[in-house]
């Protein structure tokens, strides 16, 4: 397989009026695509703004990453939301994040889930479904960004939404091309080093070696690497280098 | 003056979760413009879902009812927000409802603030100000409903936003045409009869009866009726027949 | 079993602000034990201060209601709350309470989870432990009221903790004693005689009939009645006029 | 007047879920009287678990910062709450960071108003009366700590609840004898030496020079050092470091 593009995405506008996570402006150098909180996880509307403004200014591109309404739990717990109530939150997240962007110039042009979301509409059906009727239902042209052969995806391509799919070069994959859960030890990769190579493997060959030593079969369309560690900003651009090096363009998947 | 036509707008939306509040389907069979919340003083997105499907259905417009964020305070207390951040929760408002009443088929049509806003934009110029900076960067085709010589009216103005003037039928106005404020007795009608005569004459006529007898000017664009009150659907039921008794066409101010 | 004794306990404090629900003071004039919500998922302070002081003024014991994070779900979704949030949530909210009560002359005396952390509780070992822990730390002389057979009540018995288990005069049980999921038919009952009938009973023989009519064997040292539908009032007074004819004296199980 | 010992008092627990503020840890290391938040401005139930363990753990005394109900805002902006409203969320938050305090070994032991309301409080005398009752319907003993000549403290004394009056070290003060506003030039002084040589004047003196040069008497039986900027640890240590080389006792004003 011959990669010469991939799509660097992260999470932004995670802050919250008086506190604030990440450093948004040095990750926006870095990344082609901003997966910019919508205000039920994180991101109260005038850090929405700023991060928007600021991906514009850049030409960097903006997803609505969707979550729980849990700010408490920074949309890190399973709310076992009726499907009917998350098809409603999620038209509204993306909606209200639309608004800002088109205020500052740009738009909305992808969807990805945060955080417990993310994770549970890997398997769940229910909201994997709900999440995609609202897509469908708002603008069936928005992309959703999200874990190969997870139920999201499957659900999305069943009416006809895009599909991105994405690897993680700073976890652990099981054999099975899963990722290993976080609480378990050696899942999260620390050295900026050995993460960009992998990532550099995951998108020129397709392949990344799993914890058992295994050569794993992945698709990466895009590269997520995360924003709010201390040292976010050094990893992804470890990463960026790394994959230019290689000879691979990075390049926004909606252009 | 001549008027053959008026609007008749009033508040919905404002559920919330387990918590009901108005009769939404009975009042949007009588209106013809829906002033709905837009979740930060009241309206969960199933709530917002349900409105606006129910408005879609019968061809009510919607409006954008924004207000402070404060569902213990159901956006009734003045919050001393700093403009930036007010113009920041504004647009997201306006994003948010107009995502849900595309998805059910139909779109934000208007802005009007709520509660504690709508007063303090009558008199804050920088409230006043953020709210029409928000309308101006996210949508300047977007009319403002509000009061006559409101500093929000006049903002609007300055910057080509149209204006829309609405009276309320069922409250005392004082004799330098402002509303008697709520705490004053007498402030607040309660005759469906009396209302229905006063909404007659404020549209036909252009002027209503002052609290000390005089004849006062309105502007009457659109009649406010409310919506959470007992009798609200039969109080706005008997204005809308006045009306109609009267000559009045009841038609929404944008087509 | 001869018992003529039994607490009649109801959800109360569950309006938020502008938005009511349940009728309070009548139902505070037909139960003895109020398990009034604490701010998580229902009951604004001031709602909070005002059930308290009709509670106090009637001598209706008060337990704090704590449920889930969750006013937009009304504590009645799942969430997977980590124990040790949890824990602290759940002092946090009897304390709150508490304070309220004290500040009107009386004070929380039992704790009852609420909605889905009360069905969760049932099983689910670390939540329950939590709830138990958050209990034995704060003040271990306040007894937990749930279902028989619970977790919540074993883990409370390990240490020490008096437990208190209710039966529910209006719902259906199976043949293993467990009530009835809601969204099965028949789940609930809505007759008032039928439900009347069913709470004597289950207090005088200590035995209902399940779904299957097998005589099913339950603990009731308490009776809790629904506070939120329509006819809550009615039916309460149904029970408690029944209980009485039957000869058994109301009494709260705290004294 | 010969001052001996003073109190000194900082802001903590103003993290919230993922988000963290300040370094409780170190600070309380530094302070005597720790100034808890009560999770209407911030503070997660978790997060006063470990800050009220921690204070527990170094005898450093807690006090309830309540405020207004505000994530978003984290309490700064003024919010034009009803005085019955504003009394129960007082009596609210109390409640639940007391409960907080007891399950880990220690209590609140005095009431300080947080950001907009402690500027509101004043002047405001619905609000201050608000606060003054709540803390009296409570607990009548608990002190509350506040700026001298304000509202809030009159209304204590005229109930006899005791004050405490406290001076900022770090804030310039008019020739009146009051703060110079934030958003002026010079209101905040950032030296650590200049910032520990007014501490040590304003406790053993009893005076402080004014933004204008002239000598102001304050009323010092507490000095607050703020804890949220980044070199808050180091300015506090600064703080107590010259009041002890000045020969004055670091201690609580609660024993």
């Amino acid at each position: 397989m011959t990669v010469t593009e991939v799509d660097l995405n992260a999470d932004m506008g995670e802050s919250y009026g008086a506190w604030v996570l990440g450093d948004d402006l040095a990750l926006l150098d870095v990344v082609t695509s901003a997966n910019v909180a919508c205000g039920f996880h994180a991101g109260d509307p005038s850090t929405l703004v700023r991060t928007c403004r600021a991906a514009a200014q850049r030409g960097v591109v903006i997803g609505a990453q969707v979550g729980y309404r849990d700010l408490a739990g920074f949309g890190r717990r399973f709310i076992d939301v009726a499907p009917e109530d998350l098809y409603a939150d999620v038209i509204y997240q993306i909606g209200a994040l639309d608004a800002v962007a088109r205020s500052q110039g740009t738009r909305v042009r992808y969807v990805k889930p945060h955080g417990a979301l993310y994770n549970t509409v890997v398997h769940h059906a229910g909201q994997a479904a709900a999440v995609v009727r609202a897509v469908r239902d708002l603008d069936a042209t928005l992309p959703l960004l999200g874990l190969a052969d997870s139920a999201l995806l499957a659900a999305a391509e069943r009416v006809g939404i895009r599909t991105i799919s994405e690897v993680f070069a700073d976890r652990a994959y099981t054999a099975g091309g899963t990722l290993v859960p976080r609480r378990e030890d050696g899942a999260v990769l620390h050295d900026p080093d050995e993460v960009a190579e992998r990532a550099v493997a995951m998108v020129t060959t397709g392949e990344v070696l799993s914890q058992d030593g295994e050569d794993v079969q992945v698709d990466a369309e895009s590269v997520c690497v995360h924003g709010d560690s201390p040292g976010a900003v050094a990893m992804a651009t470890a990463v960026r280098a790394a994959l230019e090096d290689a000879g691979v363009t990075l390049r926004p998947f909606v252009s």
